[in-house]
């Protein structure tokens, strides 16, 4: 580390103060902690709908400031990064007008609740870009080491051919009838449930290890309990059951098979409905030479199978993605200590401030994320048809 | 173990002594060792095409006799079983055949190559079984102990409500192109490929195990490897590479997504190019109180999560299916003294005994086998009409 | 297979019928089938203390007569082998006796109660080598193909110098204190308890994986319950538990660690009261160029750590050793069909019978045997005087 | 969260900033973000022996100064607690001057390089306690969520009376041979090598886990490469290798055998030449009613064994310790997104934090840092007596 002083600030604003700006809160504090970042990042202002929540959520997750107020906050001028961590719906709104007010934007995946607001933030990015801009949506699981580390060994091709992707995004925190509604239960506000929540990261993963785009699909989604108590409280995973009831109006899981543009195979699985599977993240990939597994229960493991071995020793080997020749890990702890769910944060701020440094685009961009939504709303598409449905080039 | 000379005698003919044929006569044998059977299984005849290694394999196998001509065996008194091990494209005329001769039958699967076959088979066996004779067909591993446990929690309702169903058959022996073809990569003598091959035994495992029926699919078939060297000799799994090569006329790989008649969700894969995976029979059933997974590369365990646990000390369970109070095991060994692939063939000439002497219809019945065919049929016409196919009840 | 009438026969007597004599009963009986024997093994006669008994054994497990007298066996001319399946006391006396009368011998582990007993097998065993007669001890678990995988890797030097032994011998079937005695948990009969009985065979286990001999020992074992309820029945592994209560002379457990004549160090733990761990052979050895772990409640597994791999892709192994290049598998089915428990003891006779007829000693013979008597002594001396104690070369 | 500015300041200096400095830094950080504490932590003061590099470390670790003399920093006002992170040779001397200066001390492990050392601090330590003044020792690993559940659990009653412990800490770090010399292989500043480093914690997990002491013990301890090359430079774990060599003068490994006071047989191994281990600290407790294992390389899964069900269904359970009811998951995030190793170490802040401003002693104290000593010194002793050694009350 050398002359931190001659680094140039990069303040930052964050939109949204639940789960997510937790975790990103935690990542733009920790990040100049253990890399070596070429611009300094300061926790300007955290905005929130009610001003006094906001205030709390800057004491708590360590902001300077805060605002009820997102707008007058992409007027100042001491904030160069707009973090949007709310709901999908305010997504295009929020990205897009900061964007315009010349602030990067790291946004929140998914990009958008619908492909026409995500189109807008792809329009707004590039003509962003232009004047050194930049747009980066937070499929953050792409920067576990371990899922780094797939990518980098897919690149090297150490497993071929692709032949066969098997992703899956098992959770169970409505598995119970009597969980209340929140708003991601609820369609004006997620867009979708299952699908767009956490089928969009197992979509982006496939498509970012496997280095391919999915072509079209087949799916079909589910909402197997179509009412809930109301909660006390509308915003957040959980809250108190009361005894009135509304409508789940998203699905509660999704499954689609796809081909890939390369001409792979794949099985997609999201659901809040695999009882006893709490984040189970599972990418498995078979290639001609090779194979990969992940599931980020065991976030910190990387299987591979390498079919070039003697059938003798060959096995999936259990790799602890923990040595300093891994993705990102140098910076952490010795061999053997594993990292947590929101270093991959942290990774995602580091990835994000070197590339605004460095004057280039952050990936994924809000293109990707674009991508992402179309396949999105081609299986939900395609659930609605019962037909086979082609994702745009 | 009572009287052994009153057991009537139960004489066995079996047609083909391959793979199955090797594993269904160390069936035969052990039965009687470990299990207290009704009737004595006899050991009689095997049939082959070429009479010479019929005879070598009467000899390997341990059958007193050996026959070239299936024909005339089942004309001979002293045969009252006919095991059927040979390829797809011969249990429909073999099994109706030895139905109307008043043999029991017992038939491996896929039941049958195509669906009009099979319902021959069944309407054989419906008139077969009005004289007491007897069919099964061969969905062995539904007597692996740890399947059989997981029939047994779901009757129990342990699992509650089924929502999910994700089955795979992972196999990768034919993954490099260079693999040579054989009767099973040949449409004419095996029907399908994957699909009918691997893909039928989770199917009837997702449906035993559940208890319900696969309603609608919609799939994808696919060849990766559209030709191949000849073999030196056309029957096994394996032989020798020559220069020359024919043509894939089977799948390779296939997927599929359903919907039970209960509601629930399930995903299907049946690959033969999962590379570094090779019999990775996998099923796991997600249920409103709990969830089960099987995987038959680790076939003496069953994983179970009760929901009802308090969430402080839930997991999944790693059953070790070797308690005497498991299904078939206290005939065998002790505690944590596992069992092995071939075991479950044992258990199913137990079952197919049992039922005879007992004069009931024995699990699965052709029937059975015939609503399997009926969905891998749709499947393959799904993945040709690119449409959702709906399998009639 | 060629010519099977011109291979000789070899007729078996069996001590013993209770857990030991069912799965050596299912070995003689399977080992043709599958393995091309050079001599034909026939079931001759099952051996038991009760006539009524031994009959009733002999119709069950498929042995052609049966016998009170072991004696009266041993000078008869149609019996070629003696396989010595009774507890540990009287092998001494039933293996010199058939080893004088010119019979080869199979004998259960551990080899006796003592190493004056054993001292005397081995000096009856080198006098009958002289004549061509030949003697095995059953450490049957190194001829699992994990097991014996295991072996041929460290021969080829793939873990390079051995460092670490840890094995572990876990059970858990007398945890419960109202567990009722058997002969397993007295002296008199058993010799000891855990150590003897388990602890032997993750002895010989580790000595044979690594090639190398234990050479000093410091132990301690431990007797938690120290009366239970006596049995109806004192034969066997359980029986009906009576209000009567008797000592228990042997120990549920031993622990001790240990200097290999390599230098190496070794941990080993047998006990029945590990709760939950049914029949958990545990063997993990370390090397400076890799390691390996095997767990017999995955039997079908090796472990192998190559650390001469590149530390991004290195880590452990999950080798499915079912492969045909793998030990004994060939014989059985492909890749992914896993074998059982009782396999290695058909495995055990194939090497028996192979070594028989090529005229030369079957390993582990005799004098193995008493090595691990030996070691199986120092512990017990350990426990006694608290001292570390050497095991003569 | 209330009133945060009524929280009085808790200031802290750290002596120290290699590999722990880091984590303790982090943790310092975090857990006021995270958790509601009562008093604001604020990073005052790191010191170092090198006045540059102490100077990088407070700009890179974020504390607000830095020093090269540890004594003028205890006589500071504005320094409340006092965090040593230097190695064992140091312990003594600025944990005792610091409590008598008044400050509350954090003190890495193991306590102190002999038990004479650590007697004079738990001497301070009581001494200060009369005045309010609080000493923890950071046996760090107790406050990973998994094993604090363990303790819980034990505490309940859930796995009845212990009978064993099996506890293993591996590493693979200095396996190679031309790995390079280091402090930690330097007895006059390590005090040992791989017991006093690993060993400690797996003692210390083992006592905490059981609620139980070891009593006495047998051990062995071995130095695999006797010498090794010179680092360029000598701190930290890693460096350069040069051509010049000298003595390893710790162990490289400790294996030994123990009993607890409340009858349970210990086995333990720590070790720096487990190849393919990289942290692997495992515990595993076997008791009347149950067991538990863990396992650091999968921190965030604890399983738990209850023999209290039917054995149809009892299975090691994979409870994923991510759930808001266990130990302290709840300030984190939803159920399935698991925590890293610094989270620990977090924790520890947390609890030395509430316990300075309830007034009560942290815990562990310095008396349980000193009876780790004393075990740790007891095995050495042993290895060198070749005897068991009683481990006084």
């Amino acid at each position: 580390m050398t002359h931190p002083t001659a680094r140039p600030r990069l303040s930052v604003a964050m939109i949204g103060h639940a789960f997510m700006g937790a975790a990103h809160s935690q990542a733009w504090r920790s990040a100049p902690r253990f890399f070596d970042l070429p611009m300094d990042p300061v926790m300007q202002v955290v905005c929130g709908r009610d001003a006094a929540r906001a205030a709390e959520a800057a004491e708590r997750l360590g902001w300077a400031g805060s605002s009820d107020d997102w707008r007058s906050v992409l007027e100042r001028d001491d904030v160069d990064l707009v973090d949007v961590c709310t709901p999908g719906d305010t997504h295009a709104e929020i990205a897009v007008a900061a964007l315009e007010a010349g602030k990067h934007v790291l946004c929140e995946k998914p990009l958008a609740n619908t492909v026409a607001e995500a189109e807008q933030m792809v329009a707004a990015a590039e003509r962003a870009a232009a004047h050194g801009v930049r747009a980066m949506v937070g499929f953050t699981y792409r920067r576990v080491p371990a899922v780094a580390l797939a990518r980098r060994l897919v690149e090297q091709g150490r497993i071929g051919e692709v032949r066969h992707v098997r992703a899956q995004y098992l959770q169970d925190w409505i598995a119970d009838p009597e969980a209340p509604l929140s708003w991601r239960l609820d369609r004006e506000r997620a867009g979708s449930g299952a699908l767009g929540d956490i089928g969009a990261h197992i979509i982006d993963l496939a498509q970012h290890i496997t280095g391919d785009r999915i072509q079209e699909v087949s799916g079909q989604l589910e909402t197997f309990v179509k009412e809930r108590p109301l909660a006390a409280e509308h915003s957040g995973l959980s809250g108190t059951a009361s005894a009135e009831r509304g409508p789940v109006t998203v699905d509660d899981a999704a499954v689609f098979i796809a081909r890939f543009a390369g001409g792979a195979l794949g099985t997609f699985e999201a659901t809040r409905f695999a009882t006893g599977r709490k984040n189970a993240i599972r990418v498995e990939v078979n290639g001609s030479a090779g194979s990969l597994a992940f599931d980020f229960e065991d976030m910190n493991v990387l299987e591979l199978f390498d079919a070039t071995e003697p059938a003798e020793t060959a096995g999936f080997r259990r790799i602890l993605v923990t040595e300093a020749t891994h993705p990102y890990v140098a910076a952490w702890w010795p061999a053997g200590h594993g990292l947590g769910y929101e270093h991959a944060f942290t990774h995602q701020v580091v990835d994000l401030v070197d590339a605004i440094a460095a004057g280039t685009d952050p990936a994924p961009g809000f293109a990707e994320g674009l991508q992402v939504q179309r396949v999105l709303a081609a299986v939900e598409t395609s659930s609605d048809t019962r037909a086979w449905q082609t994702i745009p080039a």
